[in-house]
């Protein structure tokens, strides 16, 4: 499968090059191509050295969702409606676009869930596409500096919003083949808020405990 | 330590009566007191069969609050506000209040989060009690049967929140004392949503997944 990533440089693009470029082909796209070309050099070369073949590239944004199968946003919330306005708009036809996007804000004191209007990134994001794209939340709630840590294995439950049935059934798949994440089906978009505010809420306890890289295991 | 649990034939309330009753004086209150008084010599005839000796007896929510150094709010949300406005203020002042209440609305599909205007249970209830009340939330997030299953071991993180940090303090360390229990301070009450907003969410996927009594650990 190919999977292109919008931000492929960010954590979870980094992260899934990471993690499932053996498995499946991975398209870093950024609005600066170099850096995503470099990123993605960087990843086949480090993999190489840990006796993995890695199937990584990088290219703009626009070429990475053209090419893939299935599209992950790698962005900070701000910058999602700018990056995706770039975007030619048919190039999400009919796919599965991932979203991990946590919007939150930083106070003096702690971080906060920060949604915009339409109750969640995910419901916001869901009208900046196309409507034949398929978006599915996933990958929310891990810590953004483990899926670098590839000696680190990710035994962490991942919940996976949808409003299409199949799409969501075909992200968990994608889920469970990495590492030892256990995908779980969290029900429609309207829940993603709940998923998506998990993330300032492990950060926050990580920070007011002195733990480090908090993540959400179901049990 | 004497503890006060308002709707002590409720789930929390009979939990803890069954967990740390043998550390400490468990006060189940009910609008019924002969059921609170039943349901305590059931716990501690419960208990007397495992060899545990248990300090637990049943009485009035009124006589509960009363008596307590520490108050548990063990009820539905939507009773909270009834059965507070029956029991004397006096009694509740100086003391510590533990809100585990999550108010949530069943569709025809799941269940969601449904805060009150003030943006969680637990700012709603620090309203409705006197200025000088510690308000706390905890144990939020443990499946309300796995607290009866006194072969389970409760081997979970308990998000507290709270605006006074001498209480929240106190109440980790009554938290850290329940099975294997492991409280972290998540912050002010400003993000008891969150926490709260949380339980909605692993019954969800619990029910979605035919997975039984999920409850969060975070790692």
């Amino acid at each position: 499968m190919k999977i292109g990533i919008i931000g492929g440089t960010g954590d979870i693009g980094q992260g899934l090059a990471l993690r499932i470029s053996d498995k499946h082909e991975i398209i870093l796209g950024s609005r600066e191509p170099a850096k995503a070309i470099e990123s993605a050099k960087n990843i086949v070369n480090l993999l190489k050295e840990h006796g993995v073949e890695s199937n990584c590239r990088g290219t703009t944004n626009d070429e990475a969702v053209k090419e893939a199968d299935i599209v992950v946003i790698s962005l900070p919330f701000q910058h999602v409606k700018s990056t995706l306005a770039g975007i030619n708009p048919e190039f999400f036809k009919n796919k599965i676009v991932i979203s991990p996007v946590n919007p939150m804000i930083r106070t003096d004191t702690c971080f906060l869930y920060n949604p915009p209007e339409e109750g969640s990134a995910a419901l916001a994001i869901k009208k900046m596409l196309p409507e034949s794209a398929k978006l599915v939340t996933a990958f929310n709630n891990i810590a953004a500096r483990k899926w670098a840590m590839l000696d680190v294995v990710l035994d962490y439950t991942v919940a996976v919003t949808s409003d299409d049935q199949e799409a969501k059934k075909e992200v968990m798949l994608l889920v469970a083949q990495i590492s030892k994440l256990q995908p779980v089906d969290a029900g429609s978009l309207d829940v993603a808020c709940i998923v998506e505010s998990l993330t300032p809420l492990t950060i926050n306890i990580a920070q007011n405990n002195k733990l480090k890289d908090l993540s959400i295991y179901m049990k």
